[in-house]
């Protein structure tokens, strides 16, 4: 079958030719239809993060997929049944605590492989096979677009945990920030727009970003109703002065300063969740004001990465909510398996593109 | 009345006579027993934290005190009820909104003053007054060791703000390390050492100091059961390998750089509670490196100043839990108000001073 992988000591993804995965009892075999390329991807494919499987040379790409299923044996799937697999899978070695308890998005590095990024091959192929309890189904309607899901899902668990963390007291937030205006910031605010669970509460959003007008992101912050907010002009920590201070902060930049210069765009009870993963870089912080300011404010700082089966679930509801032109208009490319090396070119009409290895 | 308090311009604390604050209906007139000193105190004395009632050219010190109603006026308190006072109060123009709530410990700078602290007069005085809200009845054999609750109710509002943070997955910590052998931080490390509560969680504790044995803070770190690190010896960053990773960080040095360093210190999943109030100071970090591993392992740092009501109630529990001897160790002085310089004296011998107005 068709798989697009990364061979080791190359940088551009290829197309390959692989065997079809045959699936255990308790396994599904799943045709993909479609798989979403994100910042991960490209930073596995510049060998950046993540890592290849034990023994093999090449790694099949993807984590973002959506696809039918076409052999249940002995689960509870049926033939036909739409499905969006999670990421995580457990080591070949070591404990499965965090998979037996469900949330394998807490386990620890080392403690899972996390497929079509770390030790495990992805979804960019004809068909994957997958443990009946890694899958989500979804709704039919959901084909073209159900590879939103997984992305979507990080936000949800980052959300989650963010107001997790302003549970002890009466928190009640109006103002939410997304730095970085790529497809998870934007589909952050999408989610954060909604009129739904705890997003509803959000009266007033901001979407960070670096680019000049006529721009298509800063078209779909507008029409999202949230505010464009241009770092170059505006650096974080002058945002409380030229717009407000922020209770709910979403980093998704991977900008290692923005970790720290968050601190100082919370309002006073606010959190910031951080979810990207840059390299080592060392800087000056005036880390005594930082200190004083989180007690003072009592401010909160999380991390979060991945998801689990609950995340995809919320994100399916999200999903439902997003208005039409949206996802239209998030999606700027979509490609056959043979167009790969295009489908992971980055230029400035690009949001997020799609590989379509079949339809519905 | 005797009072004990800092003149404008002066960085001792003086004695005063002062007139008998007289109780409004639903205020309390409070006879004075003893009053606690804490950082935060000498801070205060420093000029380095808080600030003067407006137009007063004095303020009144103490904010940890414990006393006994001597006028309930139209409250539900009766003559002889022993009381310890919280210390935010509404301030004289704003928002009453946190204080509404009933959780002043949330409010905002310039949403509260602070009894002994910042705008308001503190409770080192033969009598205060409080209106009935502010006060906690406490038990009879609480007379002398009742201004404790006030600073263990700070920890015991971090603590519960930690475990909510960690509330959205199932979180099961074992270890825990308290930054400073300071007196809040000894209190807190008895806190954890308790078999009640979320405190039952913890099977090993550490309390990081800097100074060599033999030493009365070592002594009573090792007889609550707890681990000794020597911050001259093991760093923070060096605690992971040389002890283990910390499910739970408590900070009570005002150390700016533990604030970052302590993310490298904490277990996967792990929170540290910031609580120290440090000056401005400028220094590297590598801020890639702590920001990815925020990410890539759940982790999470929140701030943490003051309590309200339901923080107190906790700590009358955690007090009555103390073992006698602990409490015993950590006061090193009693004092009458004329030695009130005296009591403000730090030494390598002492711990945790206070000033006895009177007795029951």
């Amino acid at each position: 079958m068709k798989a697009i992988a990364i061979r080791r000591g190359e940088t551009k993804p290829t197309l390959v030719d692989v065997p079809r995965p045959a699936p255990d009892d308790g396994e599904v075999l799943v045709q993909t239809l479609r798989v979403g390329i994100d910042g991960t991807d490209h930073e596995v494919v510049r060998g950046t993060h993540g890592g290849y499987p034990t023994d093999e040379d090449y790694q099949i790409l993807g984590h973002e997929a959506v696809g039918v299923v076409v052999d249940a044996t002995t689960t509870d799937f049926e033939e036909g049944d739409l499905v969006v697999p999670t990421v995580r899978r457990p080591p070949a070695v070591g404990s499965n605590t965090y998979f037996d308890r469900d949330e394998p998005d807490m386990a620890p590095a080392g403690e899972y492989v996390e497929r079509g990024i770390a030790g495990a091959h992805g979804y960019m192929a004809e068909f994957f096979t997958s443990p009946e309890r890694y899958l989500v189904s979804v709704p039919e309607e959901f084909a073209e677009y159900g590879f939103l899901v997984e992305p979507i899902s990080n936000s949800e668990k980052a959300v989650e945990h963010a107001f997790a963390s302003r549970s002890a007291f009466e928190w009640t937030p109006e103002s939410a920030l997304v730095l970085g205006n790529g497809p998870l910031g934007l589909l952050t605010l999408a989610m954060l727009n909604q009129d739904r669970g705890p997003y509803k509460s959000f009266d007033r959003t901001y979407c960070l970003g670096r680019r000049d007008r006529p721009d298509p992101t800063i078209d779909i912050i507008e029409r999202l109703g949230a505010t464009y907010v241009d770092s170059r002009t505006t650096p974080v920590p002058d945002i409380p002065t030229e717009y407000e201070p922020q209770d709910f902060i979403y980093e998704a930049t991977g900008y290692a300063k923005h970790a720290f210069e968050v601190i100082e765009a919370l309002a006073p009870s606010g959190v910031a969740a951080l979810l990207g993963i840059p390299e080592d870089w060392t800087f000056d912080v005036d880390g005594g004001s930082l200190h004083r300011d989180i007690v003072l404010e009592n401010k909160a700082l999380l991390g979060s990465v991945n998801s689990h089966v609950p995340h995809f679930e919320a994100a399916k509801e999200s999903l439902a909510e997003f208005p039409d032109w949206f996802v239209d208009e998030l999606i700027t490319g979509v490609y056959p398996p043979e167009a790969a090396e295009r489908a992971f070119e980055t230029d400035d009409g690009v949001i997020k593109t799609v590989i379509e290895f079949d339809t519905l």
